[in-house]
Parts: structure tokens; C-alpha cells; sequence
């Protein structure tokens, strides 16, 4: 479906999208209340983080995979449910996804004006999402989460992500979509105080449209939530986080001026690359200050462990466990029999500065997006871990850990939380084939 | 030189070797004083720590390589330049190097009977250095840190390794035997009150036997240390140290018991191997609980990252700065395509056991020694890092950091202090022949 | 079932097994008339050969995979239905599994004195097998077609190799056991003139014993095949052979002499290895003569395009096509970032040089049999290809190839002939899990 | 220098380049007398063939490096050298180089008009070369060598190459420059019958003018060769030549159609590559009409023994002697854990279908240079090694090998010829620092 073009100038002077009462739909993110921040904690026995929110999330960003019939239905589908089980929620898109919706959605949608996609302009929407959003929740797969995750490239703090895949899963631990009723609850309620559970039972809570009319009358009780929601988690009950650690990224300049965004970060990988250019990349590396090594090479990938399953793969990297914190760095076809892939502590400042010998620039990818401009000669890239920890280490105050992409881990579902190994052992051998057995022979 | 019979017959009843003054030259080291632990710090700037000794060390552990004429005179040439000037520091030394070399000092050296080193007694003599060592000094090559190190391989708490390459460097960051007086000073002197810093020049320090026997009569002030040394290391120069984290091993029975002693570490690896056996190894390997693979090979290696460099290098895996907090698994020849060498957290616990189908025990060989008996059918191995870390983080009381074996890594000498870097890289590029580039074309 | 220890001696004497009638079940190979070589031809648009008898075959060799009772079976039925169809054919065996089979044959088998399977005799069983045997038929996977090679690993004139695997199918391409009755006419009518064809139906020969006794009396014609066989086949085919290439191996002395019975073969590979010690084996590898380069490494692989599936491939060799006229040469854990493994022109001389450092000989495994002897210091191994090609070309007399081992390739079935590629594409898919794709990403 | 746009229009229209006598520098090819086919003939005790000459030849195409002052220069001397020592050699170029020296040379210079050099005309260039080139000398390095090569990519008969380093050497094997005078008169006299061979000593041929203007005058005896020169290379002495096999290529429409020039050749690889494109290739590949396996990867190389050393050694491919006949088939970054690098024999056909997933085409580069047009979806490259052999196996009349390219090897030039092992071992250690030991450890 498309807006008509009066709409748009609309949305670009930021008044009221429209002003007919029933076609109301679509409205500016800013109207939204500021964004809640929840805390990690950590518990025992599990390597994942328990999750905490100081009162209950009202924003909700829903990202989708383009152009698939599915997506587009499950998303109705989830936001109708949460609409009418937590009416105090709302629900921002992306500017075309909201335009897509808006009409199959008997609810406002919330956006930026469309001129803030173009690439100029998309370090405000990310600072508008940055402020508003609570919560993501994605529909898709794999690279999805990483288009959600690269909304907030330039945002030290990501609100957690919620995905769901669409059939087969990804290496991110997706929850199923029929899980959705079940993942939003435990999300939701995560960190509420046990005396507001009530003796709902998770049957109604799911099936009856009676019930969720009751819950939106008794929504905003004292401490925010509603008393009739999430019996069924049990006071000890969480949302299991594991933070993704994320890379900091500069590009600088021939006299090592940062000419990208301040605090731009990837999820997967940086990626040095020649291009269609029939030349060889030529590289310098240094560690925190120190040079490491020259290459000549297609390219140079610097990714996080969470990277390492992707093209690092592909290039011959090893497969790096998302806790570990590290920084992966594979070459693409070095000119070297004894290019040995490398993995740096995340504390490590990776420098990588392109050799005066190409007269062409070197592409520079960014978790799978073409940089406009690539990297000339005498210029560079400087990349390092972003801290993801304790916030008393990491000289912050509070509680709580910081930091990275906070990705909601399923469960399994049987009463016991989620671990951090689940999915990724899970991934390794569904999805990689890791290891796969030789056939027998006689 | 051999030691008479009789003596050895002494040490077995730990009676004073020797009862004539001339030849009290060997003693049991039960008689020093115990051990003083430093404390590790960080620093700013640096991802090295700072040592921190309560008063001066006493006891050092001299450990050379076997066999070779030129690590014999660097021991004595270090043991008489460190009696010299700071007299009151006693020498440990294991029972045969002790035989060795006591007749050629003019001051006694303490070790333990020589039954204690017996596979039987090996613990014993692990607990007596883990009692009384303050420090450990090498002398040889990373096979020489390697052997040292595993002295305490039952032991926590490791004294810090000093130590001294005999000819070319190896990949540990070993200081050059040359740069012995001024690397033992700034180690001795590491964490000294400031005020405690005389005037003396280290040009005088390093050739005058005056300041030497000065030092003598100086030492043991109040604080401790003698007020004339270590002025030019300046109030804020220490020790830089690099924590090496360790594997926890555990041997099992097909009932999950722990049949090893407790607490044993490994600082390189540790390797399941077919030996000689015709027949592959049939492993499956577990993650925190969750079957991760099984696999059929000619062995496997779990490797610290300080071992990546060793021989899981060799097996194809990646290497890993021993600054990252992580586990390292690579297949050795794996009866696959698709077993990638894997990097896990060091907070994993990796479990792998032995298939029933080999009716031979597989071979365990720990930091390169073979254990005496191997792995059979249905028994396992159960691996996880030591923690390593802030001593609050790991719920121990105190300031600073715990954990691995702490080894004084090599500064510049111009001033500014080591880097944990500065090691690695040159190790990676003057040893490894990393990234070797190809020779020029025309 | 044990054989009395009366008729071992009587086998060690050379006289008939047993002087009863009844019981004239095990005889002397050498009883047997002379071996009859078949020729290989190229054909048009078939990358195989076919293989022509002067006359029918008349001594089959059975080698059966160890204690397995399905195998035991396998050859049974098929002595029974070859024994019935070809009467005029003998069945040779090893001793040992002639002991285990003949109560249960009705008709004498063929081996040679239990003795001659000691070590010191294998060379004269593989020259009494070598003067006899027209054919070989394998019952069990790649294994028994690698032991049934290695029988005639001093010959180098193999006879043609027929394969059944029991079960999964192995990476050599052998036939499903179903097939035996087709695939043994095949190879039987190989190369007979057309008009001796009959208008036999395929149908009446596998199933009437009419027929089979009909044919037993008919046998021995001129030519020598029954005219009643083989209808089916039509003038043109003929059985498909694939020449797998060996390599001829040497073991030398310090000063270069040959200490290895002349004409030794290996059909998959020749390892150097360190077997149980604890040090690494130190080689220098020369090419015709050039030092190539020096090596320390837990070992070293040389192998056929045959053997680039088994062994060479876990240590991270190439696959290389069995038709590929090659050496594969691949290090075991190299201690070096840059031996990439080699592919040497088959006509190469490789020699492999242990070097002083090790005291312990270095193992020397054979198509998986390890040597009694390893190779010490200054020993070497010498390695080069086995001529496989047109004799002319190899300075030989007459038509057609010469050279390696003859493996009757298992042909679709559909009345096309088989190809080189049909079975290793299989294997490199069904077996090695061969670029097994990722799993699907949403 | 640039040339007069005058001089242009006249090459582009055929006539004698300039009409005034004085300037008669640059001559179109055609003018010269018909090639000359040399052959190859095996010889004893050595891989590699000697090339025999039915009369000496006449023309030389020169090919040097571009734009280095350098190689003009060596160009420049050895074409003065040649010209004096071999008054009937005439020597060809290519237009761009022709134009550059033909001032620098006192004697004309034969090339093709200009226009020639577009895309358009580059076929009929190259069927003017293959026409009238006898041999090919080159200045420059490998990549001047594969420059040379492809100027006959669509010619099944190469005339034999003679290369020369400026500098380094490459891994081709080329002469270093300063040995021109004894390469080229090696090559020169290479079969020429021995009662020819004068007494002149070397020394006097390379350093006296005199002698050369003697030679001149004795030019053109009965069977050619001038009797005065060639004596120290003695009545057996010949150019050595390695046969390097070439890849046939064909780029087929969805209809199996071929739609590339015919007998278009390779001598290093063709790659298949995604290019800038963000979307991996998807590619089916066959071998002689099997399907082998599906990929998604950046690309995939199909190359000789010869580029087994190059590209894809970057990639992760074997190193695979020149003179093994093979087709090596490497991925680049495929999306799978196990597409191990295959070699397969050169006598396979490897056909690669683009599937239809990707909208975009897929860039195809033969010899490092990309083809315009690139292969859309069902399209595909269809690549098999062109026949090298003994002319006999190959269905062709006559004695002697044909087929690949001619490469003159460096001979060590003590008196023993070369071997086809020498440059490229010295390649693998000196080039590609093959095995680069580690440094020692103490």
C-alpha cells in the first residue's frame, strides 16, 4: 500500500500525520514517552543475565524482514495479541513497514517522516529510536536481528531484542513464532515484583478475549503492572539476556582523524574489502599501538565472536563462543601461506591502515552494509571492543551489567532458564554442520 | 657431580643433610621462613598489572634447563649476583639441579629429599615449593616456564616467573639473560614504598662490590627493603605482570568421580592422543552439559590461550592473545571436514569422554607430560579456566587480582613499561613466521 | 570352528590336507593351474577401461572382512552360485579363513600352510598368490579392498579386483551384494567373442539350478567360455576397470641402500609417524633429488589420489581424483604456519630423510600396517609413483594399459557403462559429507 | 614517446606505416615470413622435453613489462644483441610497445595496427601472432608471462616462451636477465645438427662486435643455422621446455550454447567472483556431467597445476606440481565447513551453472583479467584441459609432444640441463616461503 505524497510533507513538518479522527494511524515517535531502561543482573548457576525493568515497557519497535507475506501476517498477529493483552503499549516501525501496516492495524503506529531513512538523515532516527524504544522485537531470521542491532549502531545503550524467526531458525537463538504469547509475557514481567502475579492461569491469559479486555482496565497499577498478568513465571522468573559484545568502529583519516559518526558499532564484522577492484587490498595492522603484520589480500575481516559463525567462517576463521570477549580477525584470501586467523582481547585497539600502493579505494563493509564511501590510501580503520560488563568495572554507577546487544535467550521452555550454550550449540550443528560425522564404512 | 649415598639417606629422614658447618651447603627447605605473597594491580594504560610486595621476597625458586652447560653458569652467575646484594634472599632449587650446583656457590641452597620427586611424591613436593616459594626464576626457553610452572600445577596461588632466555627468545617474552640485574631490581624492588628509594645511581649498583656489601649490612629496615636500592625505577615504576590463565583438569571414572588429585591446572594444554595405538580416538565432547559433538580423530586438544600457540597451532587451530578469558578445542586430525577449531569461554566447562568402541586407553599428556595411565572406555576428561580475575569478582576478599601464573613480562628498558602486547607480536612475528609475505614478483 | 593340529602340520609339509576322500576340502594353491592376466583397453567416451580375458578365469581369490558372520555369509552364497554357474572355477582363500569356511562348502578350497602367514613368510604367500590368482572378490568395505591389495603388494601385476560391500556402501565403489550374480558374469564374460553369446535369458540363469547344471556340463568349450553365459552382456560390454595407481615405496639405509623387500606397493598411503614419543619426528623431504624443504611435525603422509580420502584428508589434504597421475604429499601437525600440502607429478621421486635429533625411530605405517621397524636417524623412505599408463608408453611390449591395481567399477546398472566419476562422486557426497551446505537462515 | 596521429591512420589503413626511407621503423606483421613450428621430444633422465627447431627461427615477439624504465631498457639491449648476433631475426611487438621503441632501435619493428588492440579485434591480433610468431621473449615477471600466454589464448599451438626477471625472480622459473646472450643462443641453436657447431668460444661470441658482424655475413648456410655459433653448447645440448597445460574455456548460454570465442585457453585459472556485488554466488558444478555439488561462496577458481600457486593458493588450494595434468577447483570463502579443495584430472569436464537465485551476474576473469560480460542466472562456464601429450595419444600425427604452453626452463648453466623440479622448488622455499620454520625455542 502506498501514502499518498500529501501524507509525507506531513510527516516532514512533524505535525499530526492526518487530521480525520479515523485515519489517525500513523504518528511521530516523538509524541511517545521517553524510554524505560532495564537492568541486567546476573544469577546463579547460568551464564546468562536475568533481566530487570524498573516499571513496565510502553514502546515497542517491531522490525521485519522485507517483502515476505509471513512476516508481515505475524506481525500483524503479535501486535493485535499485545494491543489487547497490554493496551498500554505502543508500537513504532520503521518508516516504510509503519506506511505497510498502518492500515491492516486497528491502533496508531508510530514512525519517523520518511526523509529520515535516507542516509543523511539516519543518525537522527536512530537517535529518535535511541530515546524512545524499550524494547525491539524482530520477524525474520539472522539478518533481521543484525538490520534491528544496526538501527542503533550509534547507541552505547540497545533496548533488548526480542526475535522471532519465521520456519527454520537462525544461529541467533530466535524463539518460534508460536512461541510469541509466551516469550512477550516472560519479557514483560521480567523483574516485576512476585506479589503482583496473579492466579491467572496461563490458558485464559492466552485464549480468552474477555481477560484481555480485563487487563486493559487494570493496566497501570501502583508499581506499573498489571496484578493479572504473569502468574505462571513465578516470582524467580526472568528474561534470560545474553549481551552480544559489539565493535566499536572509526574510520580515520591520512592524520588518524575520526571521520565516521561518534560511536558506531557492529554486531557482526567490519569488513576491509577489494571490491570489484582487480587489485589487491595492502594492509597494515597494529595492536594497541603496535604493528602486527602487512598483508596483501582480498580484504581483512575484524569480527565479534557473535561474528565468528558468519563470514569469518566462510574465510576460514574459527568459531568463537559469544561470551568469550574477543575480537576475531580473518584475512579474505591473503597472499600468505601462513596467515593464521587471530583472536585479540576485546580490551585490543585493532588498527588497520590501507598501503599508498592502490590507487582505488577499499570498500569498507559494516555488519553487511556497504560504507558510501570506501577507504583510501594513508586512511584507516580503528576498531575495538565496546565494554560490555559490571558497571562498577567499567567505571559507571549502579548495578548491573552494560553494554553490548541484549538478545533474549529461549527457554526451553520446561520450567528451567535458558543458558547461553543452547542456541549455539543448537546452531553449530543444526545450522553449521559442524563436525558432521564421515558415513560408515564396511 | 654425585652425591653420596649417605646423604640422600639424610634428605629421606629430613634431618639437616649434612651435619658438618663446611658442607651445610644443601638444606631442606622446610626450614625457610613461608612464603610472602605479593598482590597484582591494575594500572592505567596498561593491560599489564603492577606486582605489589608486603615486604621483600625471600625465597627464590631457581628452575634451568636440563643439560646445558651455559643455563648452569647463568644460574650461578644470577644466584651470586643476587646473594651479593640482597643477602638475606635464600635459593630453592629441585633436588637434582641442587646436587648439581651446590658445590659450586659459597652460600646453601634449599630443596627437598630427592624421593620427593618420584611420580608418587610429585604432590608432596608441589605442596612444599607452594609453601615456601616467594618467586620463581627460569632459565632456558618456554619449555623451561613450561616445567616450571607446572611445579605448582597444584596449587591457586602461583609466585610470580621471572625468566631469563638463554640465546634466542621464545614466544613467552622472556627477558634477555644480559638484563638479569636490573629485571631482578625492579622485580624485587616492585611496590616498595617510594620514600624507601636512595640516590644510588644504577651504574653503581651494577659494578661496584662496595654497594654491594653495603647492601648487606643495609638490608632489612623497617620496611624491609634496603633504602640504597632501586632509585631508578622512580615512585611509580613496577613490575609489569601478565596473569596466564590456566586449565582445571579433572580426569573422571564412567561414574563422573574425579580420580586425579585435585586442583591440577595446565598453563599450555591438555591433549588426548592415540599414541601408538592403530585405532582413532572416539570422543564426545560436552559444553556446561550439552553434548556439543562427538568425533572420531587421532586426539583432541584443549588449550589455554598461552597454548595456542604451541601445539594447537600446529593442529590448525586459531591463535589467541593470552590476555583473552577463553578456551581453546582443536581436533587433531578429525575424521571430518568440518570440525573448525572452536574458542570457548574460559567460564566453560568442556567435558570429553572416551568412547566405548577402543578397547586401549587413550593417552592424556598434561603441558607435555604423558600421564601414567590413559583414559579407558566410558572415563573422561572434565576441563575449565581457573579464574583469573578482580578478587571481589571471583568472591574472594582483598583488592586486586587473583588467579593464573603470574609471569613478569619483559619492558622496553626505555622508560615506559611493558605491554602485553609487545611479546606476542614479536613472538608471532620472529617466531611463528606469521603472515610471512611471499617474495616479490616483477 | 578350529582345525585339528595334525592337518597344520600336514600343511606345512606340502602334502595333500588329508588323504580321505571325504574330507579333501583344503588344498594347496600350488596345485592349481597358472594365472591367466587379462588386458585392459581403452574405450571411446569412457574414462575407464575394459577388461579382456584371453580365457576364462579360473582361480578366485575370497577375502572377507574378519569375525563378521553377514560377510561369512556373503562368500558362502557366493562360492555356492559361482561353484554351480562356472564349475570349472577354484576358489583360493587365506589360510585362516579357509579353516573358518570350508565345512561349509561342499567343494575343496585353495590356500597356502598356515606358516606362510607369519612375517617372515608373507612375501612367499603374496608370491604363491601372485602366480596363481585370475581374480579377487572382496566381501566387506574399503578396508578388506585395501587388505586384498596389500596381498599382492610385492606383484606388480594385480589381478582385477572385484568389491562387495555388506551394508553402506564404501568410498572404493564396490557393488551392492545383490549384484553378485551380475556383476561376477560380467567380469567372467569380460572380453569373450560375441558369437559364443546364447540367448540365455538373465532371468533363467540367476534362478534355475537346471540351467546352472546345464552350464556346468558345457563349460570348457573352445574358447573357452560356455556359450550358454553372459547373453545379456551384447557383443560390446565388457567389465569397467579403473587402474588405481600405487606407489612404490623403499626404505633406505644411512647410506642409501635398499633394505625393504624389491617392489613394494601401497595403494592408499605410506606414514611417517612418532607414534607413542614424546618428540616430534624431524624430516627433510626431497623432490628427484632437490631438498624441498625440512620439517618438524608429528609425522608425514604420502599418499596415492586413492588415499587423498582417507588419512591425508583428516591431516587437511586435497582430494584428489583417482585418475589424477599423482603423489599427495600432507604434514601431520606441522610445526610451521606455511606447509601447504603438495600434489607431485606421479613420476616423481620423493625421499624422506630422518634426521639426526630423534633418537627413537620414527614409525612407518603402510596402507595402515605398521612396519616392524621404524626408520632411525639418517634412514629414509623413498616413494614414487608405479607406471600406470599404455605399455608402450611404459616400455613395454603389446597392447592395452599395465600397472596398479585393476578395480572392477560398479556400473548403474541401466545398461550404460559405469564411470570413473560415479562412484567417487558418490563417495565424496554419501561418504565425506562433501561441502555440506549450511542450514537455511530466515 | 608518443607517436604522431598521422602514423596512426596509417597503420589503420594497412599501408607501409611511413613512406620516406630514413623513418621506415615500424612494419605490419604480416610482411614477415610464415612461423615456424619447433617440437618437443622426450629425453632421458629428464621430466622435462627438448625442443628441436627444422630451421632456425625468424621471428620474435617481444612482451615486456609496462611502464617501467627498466624493462625498456633490457628490451632495448637484448633486441640490439639479437639483431647483431642474428641479422635475419626480426623482432615483433605490441602496437603500444612498438610505438614506444621503435625510435630507440635502429632496425624496423613488426606489429598490428592499433585498432587491432580493442576488444572487438583482439582475436584477429592474436590470429596474427599465431601465425607469424615463432618464439616469445618476455621482460618483466609472472605477470608478463600470463600477458604473453593470453596474446595466444585462442591458439592451440604456442610458440615456445623465453622469459626473463628484471629483479626478483618470479615462480615461473624465468632467466635472469644478465643470462640473455647464452638463453636466447641456447634456445636459438636448440636442434640444430651438431656438424654445424663451430669452435667459436663463448667468450668471444657474448663480448666482440666483430665476431657478431661475422655472424651476420655467415647467416643463412644450407640448413640455416649460421656454422659459427652454438659451439659450447655441444652436439646434445637443447632448450629445455616444460609443456605447461592450459584450462579450455567455453561460457555456455542457459540453452548449453557456447558463446565465448572457440578454443579460448587459460594458463593460470578462470575465476567466477561476485565481484562488488553484496550476494554470494550460487553455483551447481558437474564433472563430466555429474552433478558434484551446489555452493554459495564469493567464488570459486578453477585453475592448472601451473595457478595452483597463485590466486588459488589464497584461497586455501593445494600447491600442485606443474607437470601433474590436473584441474584444481578451489572455493572462495564458500558458505560451508567442508568443500575441501579438490584436484581432478585434467581430462574431466567441470561445467558451473550460475543458479537463479541472484539477480546479478557473475563476473568471470580468466588469467586476472575480467571478461565483460559477466554469467547470469542458468548460465555457465564449461572448463577442461586441452590435450598435452605425445602427439601419437592424442590422435595427431608425428613424433613428439604437443599442446600447452612452451616455457624455456632455466637450466643451472653447469653443464647439466634443467629440470622441471628446480624453479619450482626454488619458487615454493623462495617465493612463497613454503614450511617457513618457526625460530627456535630454548
Amino acid at each position: 500500500m502506498k501514502v499518498p505524497r500529501r501524507r509525507l510533507y506531513a510527516l516532514g513538518c512533524r505535525r499530526p500525520f492526518s487530521s480525520t479522527p479515523p485515519r489517525r494511524k500513523i504518528k511521530h515517535l516523538l509524541e511517545l514517552p521517553d524510554r524505560i531502561h532495564p537492568s541486567y543482573h546476573e544469577t546463579k548457576g547460568n551464564d546468562l543475565l536475568s533481566l530487570r525493568w524498573p516499571s513496565p515497557p510502553r514502546n515497542i519497535l517491531l522490525v521485519k524482514k522485507e517483502n515476505t507475506l509471513a512476516t508481515t501476517e505475524a506481525v500483524v498477529d503479535f501486535a493485535k495479541h499485545v494491543h489487547a493483552t497490554y493496551p498500554s503499549i505502543s508500537f513504532v516501525l520503521e518508516p516504510t513497514a509503519a506506511y505497510d501496516l498502518h492500515t491492516l492495524l486497528p491502533f496508531p503506529l508510530y514512525t519517523t517522516p520518511r526523509e529520515a531513512t535516507t542516509t543523511s538523515n539516519s543518525v537522527s532516527l536512530s537517535s529518535f529510536l535511541a530515546q524512545k524504544v524499550d524494547l525491539t522485537a524482530t520477524f525474520g531470521g539472522d539478518g533481521t536481528i543484525l538490520h534491528a542491532s544496526s538501527l542503533f549502531a550509534t547507541t552505547p545503550s540497545v533496548p533488548p531484542i526480542l526475535s522471532f524467526s519465521m520456519g527454520t531458525l537462525g544461529f541467533l537463538n530466535e524463539w518460534k513464532f508460536p512461541e510469541h504469547k509466551r516469550a512477550f509475557r516472560e519479557l514483560y514481567m521480567s523483574g516485576a515484583p512476585s506479589s503482583r502475579h496473579s492466579i491467572l492461569s496461563p490458558e485464559q491469559d492466552a485464549s480468552s478475549p474477555a481477560v484481555s479486555q480485563h487487563a486493559a482496565h487494570t493496566i497501570q497499577s501502583k508499581e506499573g503492572w498489571p496484578p493479572n498478568l504473569g502468574a505462571s513465571l513465578g516470582p524467580t522468573r526472568a528474561a534470560r539476556v545474553l549481551l552480544r559484545n559489539r565493535l566499536r568502529v572509526a574510520i580515520t583519516s591520512p592524520d588518524r582523524e575520526v571521520i565516521t559518526p561518534p560511536a558506531l558499532h557492529a554486531l557482526n564484522e567490519v569488513i576491509l574489502h577489494r571490491g570489484a577492484s582487480p587489485h589487491l587490498t595492502h594492509l597494515t595492522i597494529s595492536i594497541s599501538g603496535r604493528i602486527l603484520t602487512s598483508t596483501s589480500a582480498d580484504g581483512l575481516i575484524i569480527s565479534t565472536p557473535t561474528g565468528s559463525t558468519a563470514y569469518s567462517l566462510s574465510a576460514g576463521g574459527s568459531i568463537v563462543h559469544p561470551l568469550v570477549k574477543g575480537i576475531v580477525i580473518t584475512p579474505i584470501c591473503a597472499r600468505s601461506l601462513s596467515f593464521r586467523p587471530l583472536v585479540l582481547p576485546a580490551e585490543a585497539v585493532v588498527e588497520v591502515t590501507v598501503s599508498g600502493r592502490g590507487k582505488q579505494a577499499v570498500g569498507v563493509s559494516i555488519d553487511g552494509k556497504d560504507q558510501e564511501k570506501g577507504v583510501g590510501s594513508g586512511m584507516g580503520l580503528r576498531v575495538w571492543g565496546e565494554g560490555v560488563g559490571r558497571k562498577g568495572e567499567l567505571g559507571e554507577k549502579g548495578e548491573g551489567w552494560m553494554g553490548g546487544v541484549p538478545c533474549v535467550m529461549r527457554g526451553s521452555g520446561s520450567g528451567e532458564g535458558a543458558s547461553g550454550d543452547e542456541g549455539w550449540v543448537g546452531g553449530l550443528n543444526g545450522l553449521l554442520k559442524f563436525n558432521y560425522p564421515f558415513g560408515e564404512e564396511g
